[in-house]
């Protein structure tokens, strides 16, 4: 197997543990994540890279620097999944970033610091209640102990998973967790921006931040036969207005989107006017202002329309996310390892989380993309062409040799 | 008891009979509809009226006319109600109709034409699979053996329903159906019309048309953070513009009702833009010409969001029932019946469908509306005022001395 084709046939492996009819599920200590680590592990074993984890089951796969005073530059992503996952999200990042430092190894590159490939403990949040848990604990953004006590829709905690032969390794060593020097990780897409340029390598700017509300429109129900037009407050009409108002904020901030992805309407009878009809609002953009404006515009928008629908329409936010700029210095590098690959390299934003918000917050970091075809994600039908995948290692390689040196001049 | 307070008073006794936490639930042939059927045969006896049942259930309350060659008259509603049902909507018609006959009797007012007081069986359709059962096969438009042979969710057959000792009243005597001279049928209105015009008595000029529909909505769905606005096909935006077409379409043809009641957004997930939502349409007019306009005005819009915003739209039609226009002769006896009480009446058409239906296509129909406060029904809150339920049948006795005049003159 040559070290170029190695990460397709790694990841093809991995796809395979917890694969089921509507994808993948591979939730944070299940047996079939403990699995995925346990690969891991087993890979960065027969590499002769030292392997440790944390409390929380973060894996750390290590080639030592040059210079043993310096903190370790980390670089990985996540191996669990959504419900209905696909092999790339999170697992190109871990598999990818074990691959980097195996070219490092074969071509006897050093750098100066350590660089650890990381498997980041549960960022999906698809079985405890936390995204980015692993990444958040290691921060110091959680307490552990927090994370640790967290439990399932079954009551099992990850304390009692990560303890259980069948879910946690328990043959790894355990290690505190020390200072790092930096942080890169690389992932797909997951959105279509790059394959529509027809560029394979993006560069992150900022992981976007992201606000959660919930409308909940009160009108008034009734027969849809008896109940004249001119006498109704509908409650689905009026949503129906929001839901286009909000798309039109978006649309005219630019460098944003909204969505509204859940809606219940109630009673939802084909012959009753809807009385009550509650909507999810999702808000991402790498620029707080931006979302400030749409979240006005839309204010202004329910005014509007209680007033002239007679309906009252309540707003709950419970989500308000800060964007995560990617540090300048760490974005150059990649600019810099990608030009020195001949590469085409184009700035994206990304609109989904990862492990680099937490690490962004107390680390210089940056993040590297490669396309998703057709900008699918969080479904089975997520891929990336293998070439885009072999380039993808192969620039994050060259970064971690850009970042090493970038971080050495300290 | 008073001749004038004995609806009130009668309507409180059925309104017991299958009344739970959500209003009153008395399908078909359950042990609580009988009670009901057997009451009303209890309340005919106790009046001296002959009673008799046909085969499919209907109640038959009659009190003879002067010439015994004349068809019969006949005045009633339906003693079912829907799952949440209130206390009028139907039995109200049957209650009053009962009444009326009675007034009739204590006056000494006779009738050319016998008059009966009808009950008909399973008006809702809210136990087996058929709205307006039993009148449809007392006029011949459903076959009695087809009806009889409907299941409900557990498999019980009407047949076996109406032959069991605790559903069925087995103790009435079975007639055949012969013709009859006209209808007239007494209900709520179920809409706000009357009460915002603050007129008791309303005459209808037709039951609406109804056409029923179920459009899907055909996007793409996608991360709600990854995916460029500019780069979506988001199907629950495409629906919230046909949704609002079809309101607008509804508002411009005017004397028209649209509604879309049921909505279902797939995958509904508060982070994925949705890829496909699927919803009801409910048209009514008591002309069909209009109902044309709107399916129009809607197939065009459909056409305009197709093209721009790249979704593919389904609309699958699967009712489409004509108005039924009440008989002008009919129509005009009431309103000379409301003049002699020295009160006032409006025209009012029929959003919601009724045993008029049935009736309407093979004798002279007509009905006679009273307020329903705030136009709620199907609910627990549906009222009458007592006063405006007392007037209802005071128009009803004295509706029935002007149909049964008119009628004699053909």
């Amino acid at each position: 197997m040559s070290e170029r084709n190695r990460v397709v046939e790694r990841l093809d492996e991995l796809g395979r543990i917890g694969r089921y009819e509507h994808g993948i599920d591979r939730p944070l200590a299940s047996s079939q994540e403990r699995q995925a680590r346990a690969l891991f592990a087993s890979w960065a074993r027969a590499s002769e890279f030292s392997i440790a984890q944390d409390v929380v089951g973060n894996l750390f796969a290590r080639r030592d620097g040059s210079d043993p005073t310096r903190k370790p530059i980390l670089v990985g992503s996540h191996l669990d999944t959504v419900k209905t996952g696909g092999a790339y999200d999170g697992a190109y990042g871990v598999v990818g970033a074990l691959c980097a430092l195996e070219l490092l190894q074969a071509r006897g590159t050093a750098t100066t610091h350590p660089i650890e490939a990381v498997a980041w403990a549960g960022e999906e949040g698809s079985r405890f209640p936390l995204g980015c848990l692993g990444s958040s604990v290691f921060t110091g953004l959680c307490a552990a102990s927090y994370a640790l006590d967290l439990t399932d829709e079954d009551g099992v905690t990850l304390r009692a998973a990560l303890a259980a032969p069948q879910t946690g390794l328990l043959d790894l060593p355990l290690r505190a967790n020390a200072d790092v020097a930096g942080y890169l990780e690389l992932h797909v897409e997951q959105g279509p921006i790059l394959e529509d340029a027809g560029v394979v390598l993006g560069v992150v700017t900022a992981i976007a931040g992201q606000r959660r509300l919930r409308a909940i429109v009160d009108g008034v129900s009734g027969h849809a036969g008896t109940v004249p037009m001119a006498m109704r407050a509908d409650a689905l009409c009026a949503a129906s207005e929001l839901v286009l108002a909000l798309e039109r904020a978006a649309r005219e901030q630019g460098d944003a989107v909204a969505t509204v992805g859940r809606t219940i309407v109630e009673p939802n009878g084909t012959n009753v006017v809807p009385g009550r009809v509650t909507f999810s609002l999702d808000l991402r953009s790498p620029d707080d202002a931006k979302l400030d404006a749409i979240e006005a515009a839309f204010a202004r928008a329910v005014e509007d329309v209680e007033k002239r629908r007679g309906v009252s329409i309540g707003i709950e936010s419970f989500e308000k996310r800060p964007p995560t700029p990617m540090t300048p210095m760490l974005r150059d590098a990649i600019h810099r390892a990608i030009a020195s690959l001949g590469q085409r390299a184009l700035d994206v934003p990304s609109g989904a989380g990862h492990d680099a918000m937490s690490l962004g917050k107390v680390v210089p970091t940056a993040m590297l993309f490669v396309p998703s075809i057709g900008g699918r994600s969080h479904v089975t039908q997520e891929r990336t062409a293998d070439a885009d995948l072999v380039l993808g290692v192969d620039a994050l390689a060259a970064a971690i040799v850009q970042a090493d040196a970038t971080l050495s001049e300290r």
